[in-house]
């Protein structure tokens, strides 16, 4: 008989059970407050992931031969807060079986239930927006909130790479905050993410960690599909530095904030980076 | 000095206190189903509507003559229930000035809104869905529940042109209920518009009447720039009718669920018939 | 634990073994004359499945209660032949398992391997084109060339609806051949389509028949995601007749030709006729 | 040695001397009101001239046997009275080669230069609009003027057809000219197209004759590769029937105003309806 | 009462009487020699600017606090010189009431009309072209003339940056003008913009400065949302160095040649350095 | 007479017979195994070139003084086997008239069938893929198999530059085989193209090259129209001094892969780099 693609991502092909990485989708954009359409990241990084060979020669693993499953699409309720409990109970049904959660949204909203799940020492997040307001368009389950909403936990140092937008009051709380950590893009361009990256690890030492990627932390030229897009960001060499440091150390993963508006290379760079994540945790080396 | 054009809808150029026409802009797609982007509608259809000239034949009524202004967009809140909120506040206001809404939308969701500050007696609805689920998603303020929420209305009676799609429970609810009359988009290919609009006519008798058009009514073969795209539905020109029909009874009206991924046809239409609707509850005529 | 959505055809949610209906995937469309893309068809179509309901009330079936699944997409070899056997080799296996194949293309050169797999006495086939070219790009194995394939098997009528083009030998082959019936798109429109099916049927008689749409039979005004569209054809509610009309009697089912390069009205016709196809041939009930 | 393929209208291969029909593209639209991009109509149509057969089974012509040549794109200067300029005095070194021009537009600005040319006694054009404006943005030589200019020439009787967008003095001038025969796409819609092109050839007699399509006559929900869309226009089939009817008796044609922004249906229409005119006029028939 | 947005500038929210800075658009594309579209440019980029925080992290200001009005689009007559003159008419009274002209277009063509209107004795352009033919397309008001027209004022020093395209004629007249100073793409890359900047500031010393971004300038694969897109061109990083060292001494400011046909990544960033532009001279600081 | 423009690449205007560069589209793409669609690539590649200037001041040439004719397209046949053959009758017609074939694709499949009729000592092809299996979907003549393919001609050197995708066995090879010269993508960042170029030029010497370009070399966010995109790749400043630097050695070259389906820029830096070719190759010198 023929074998047959099911169109979930490429080469997670285990079984839950045997599985070590578990991919799951959230077409969830309800909240996004320029341009709809991260619903449909899911299905477009997916469909790209088919583009790649199964061979990272970075890092010498073959993702055939590790054990990632993909359960498919959560269905989304139509109010943020009841997605954020999906999520949560999601992620927290995967921790428990001491598997890692690989969450591609879908707006950045649904991070802090991933998180709350997860419940990392550390938090490192790439996102050109500080998403530090503590309420936005009526609620506190807005995707101008997500990390504002991490902060809420129990989570100790929080490290955003990326960041050049947002209220002034935002920045203030930065200043303010011993908690977080914040690298702008123009920084990153200035020291180099290697020596940014040397410096979260420092801070970090032994603790564990989940790490985010909002899609709009690199520069919105080089990748255009996104909900909210912001020039003058860090490179796509950048981000995959951060994905490569510390992938071997985060016990939870996300990507969202893809839009694919584009010609697909904001899907092809997020499908490649969920690759290089599980490659480099399940080798357990730390690259850039 | 030069003439500047506003970007508002062509031609509504009056200032509020004289206006007769009240044109606003809903850009929420919060819990659209499938396809996000009809918050993209209001834009989309302001810009068309330049496209077309002043004066309506049919009718015999130049738009440069008729007291109509442009509000521009709300600024749409994150939760559902909010946003119908602020638009119940918005026609509520206009109602009360006298003047008739014209609401763009944004999803169905936002109907209920102004239907419950316009205060008809009946109620048209164009649309592919009942729109008839008591709750969806988590929330009674889904695009899923718009006819549903204008039944909780004091509004007497509801005719529902186009359906063809909804769960078996809602085809038996229209069974059962005497307030809601469904014409399906075959039944109207079957006898004609003519005739389904004579009918609603003589129930309606000298009642007082909303109009709304969800815009998936239509064929998606004909105008593909929906959120929730329905083959095998009525004609553009059967929809152009009941406007023509209704316009000069109706004490509001909206246009909503467009979603402009297509070539730009779903937007023309949209803007040819508010213009229409405008033109023929001026002249105060009714037409076919 | 959540629900999840596997992104394969909606509600085709049956194991193989319970199955009555199996639908597959065929992303292939390398010998495309025109435009390629009809590889996205499949992945397109199932996308827009999940924007319908469930029941379909023109039948009273709710394909919850249905047991069809999805294998999901085969992975397509890179020659044309070479894609016919893995096509026939899957209808094969399915049709000997007493299941009714649904196939998604691709284009059109897959159909006579469907065909041979499944043994119909008689064929119909909707499509703007004859396909009765021996050989065309060097290979017999062309999407020119489906219906001529077709010939050469053991089928004992062929009845094409919708055709309008070709060379003019295919035009003399269908008046030579008894066993061609040609229905033009023209005539159709002249005749209307019931007349057409009518005489269908009585040629066909308690013979058994494999159904075949090429998206291209309707109009391209109408659906324009077509890898050869072609103007001035059928109507989607002629196609709509067609599958109602016939799908109790067919053993085997295939949509192709979509290349959904438009708003996405072509899949959503291509999604709701394969739900139809199911639906009345669950139902045993012949429409219109 | 292998045959290329020159990207000029397909099946265009005769020589300038030996050929009766010579297509040539204006890739202007300077003065576009709504949309630009119709300069980019000539490659579109072009492009798609390759997806049709070379026969056309309706009149029975192999293009083949056609002695057509394609020119190329004439190089518009930047105003558009020198483009009229330009087109007029291709036309006319074409009319005096004893040919027929073929003109691919660009707007419909370009017209009036070919009709200069060709000195007919009567002018048909499809057109949503009535394009009577004695200047507009400054200028007698834009598309808003196309009618008008024509009026300016010793043309005896101009019929529009599908006419439904003008401002209230073109629609009196209408009225107040024995020149100007309109027939709106409403009428067409009431009586039907053989009955409006009865009526014409009646008062045409045995008068030379040009026809040109601007293709915003048919519905924008058919064709929505428009520069200046409009809903509820005339069918494809209607304009079907024109070139049919008038094609035997006209000394010169064009197709212009498509903009191809669309899934290409707009630009398949043209290039088609362009086959059509070439061989009802080869074959000196008359149809429908 | 809701407030409404009113589709122009992101708080541009001034009464002309307040402002400082008067932003208008011109979707005026007459003359694009390449792709046509710029007139597209002005609503992207308004629409776009609602993306962006009011805060400018980089040079401490927040917009809200800037008054900023926008006069909305010119509507552009039909030929060249007349749409120059329309923007010097405006310019001229804007420049006159002590206000600083923000023009959006639309094509390079304009900018001289806004140019003779502020009388700068200095103008600084980023440009991939020359843009110095002294007639093209039987028109000297093309945009291939922009900066040979600027030449034609009492304009004492011009500066081109990102200069890589023109016919030899233009590269010769550069080397034989004191007054052309050009910085190709590739010499920007190798001297780095600062070194560029410097050596510019030091021509000009305390002079008047009036700045055109032709965004062409920038690479088009990092913004391919263009009329006439050439690559290997500066980058964003480089033309937001020019913005931020030149905004404080400029009395005139415009951006063209955005064509919105990309993911909106060009106009993103066009609205991003207008924004950028207003900020850095309220503040009368100069950056990098 | 006025001129026209024949729509093939810009400024081709010699005749074959004095040709010194032969340029000819093969608009195949039947093997590509993810995103079909270069066969629009020629079209797109062609159109694009009319937006650049004659003049190429890097090296002082101006294209019109150079003798390129262009053939047009090939028309391909469905079989790759077959069409390789057309391309090797082609390429060996034009290397016989003592000319340099400039070739468009298409996909890579076609590039052994030019080798080889060329005969030349060393092969250079950028690309990000490695493209040595020995077999892919059945055939051996697919794009996955290109430079396997060359490896089967006499060839004595063959250089990759950019690569960084293949499976194991593919780098395996590389590291076995005298012949293959890999420089990854990472490399070229990290050493600079300067200094892989000038390796490069020792290996070869003086002996005879071809040079290929395989558009995917290029990072996918500054091209994204590729048929197979890949990001972390090599930059189009890269490609610009490979092709400068080994035009003038050069007796063969083509430029494949380009899927346009992106906002034009992936053409664009096509065009101009095969320009690019031509120029340097002309003037004879190497550049970086
Ligand atoms: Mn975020
Ligand atoms: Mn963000
Ligand atoms: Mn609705
Ligand atoms: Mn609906
Ligand atoms: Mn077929
Ligand atoms: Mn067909
Ligand atoms: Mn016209
Ligand atoms: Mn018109
Ligand atoms: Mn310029
Ligand atoms: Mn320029
Ligand atoms: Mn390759
Ligand atoms: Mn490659």
């Amino acid at each position: 008989m023929e074998a047959f693609l099911n169109n979930l991502f490429a080469d997670a092909e285990a079984e839950y059970t045997d599985a070590r990485y578990v991919v799951f989708g959230v077409p969830y954009d309800g909240t996004s407050s320029y341009r709809a359409g991260s619903r449909e990241a899911p299905g477009a990084i997916r469909a790209v992931s088919y583009n790649f060979e199964t061979y990272l020669p970075s890092v010498g693993v073959d993702l055939w031969e590790v054990p990632v499953t993909d359960l498919g699409d959560l269905e989304p309720l139509s109010l943020p807060d009841l997605v954020v409990g999906q999520v949560e109970e999601t992620a927290a049904m995967i921790a428990a079986d001491g598997k890692i959660p690989v969450m591609i949204g879908g707006e950045h909203t649904i991070t802090p239930g991933a998180v709350k799940a997860v419940k990392p020492q550390c938090y490192v997040v790439c996102d050109a927006h500080l998403d530090l307001r503590d309420e936005f368009g009526g609620t506190k389950w807005n995707h101008a909130c997500a990390t504002r909403r991490v902060m809420d936990l129990d989570v100790e140092d929080i490290f955003v790479i990326g960041a050049r937008s947002g209220p002034a009051e935002e920045f203030e709380l930065v200043e303010e905050s011993e908690r977080l950590h914040m690298y702008t893009a123009d920084e990153v361009r200035a020291r180099g993410i290697a020596s940014v990256i040397e410096e979260i690890k420092e801070i970090i030492g032994d603790r564990s960690l989940y790490l985010s990627v909002d899609a709009d932390a690199v520069d919105c030229c080089l990748t255009p599909g996104l909900g909210t897009p912001e020039p003058f960001g860090i490179t796509t060499w950048d981000l995959r530095s951060v994905v490569r440091a510390f992938a071997a150390r985060a016990s939870g993963f996300d990507y969202v904030e893809v839009c694919p508006v584009d010609a697909g290379q904001t899907a092809a760079v997020a499908a490649k980076l969920i690759r290089e994540f599980i490659a480099w945790n399940w080798a357990g080396k730390e690259g850039l």
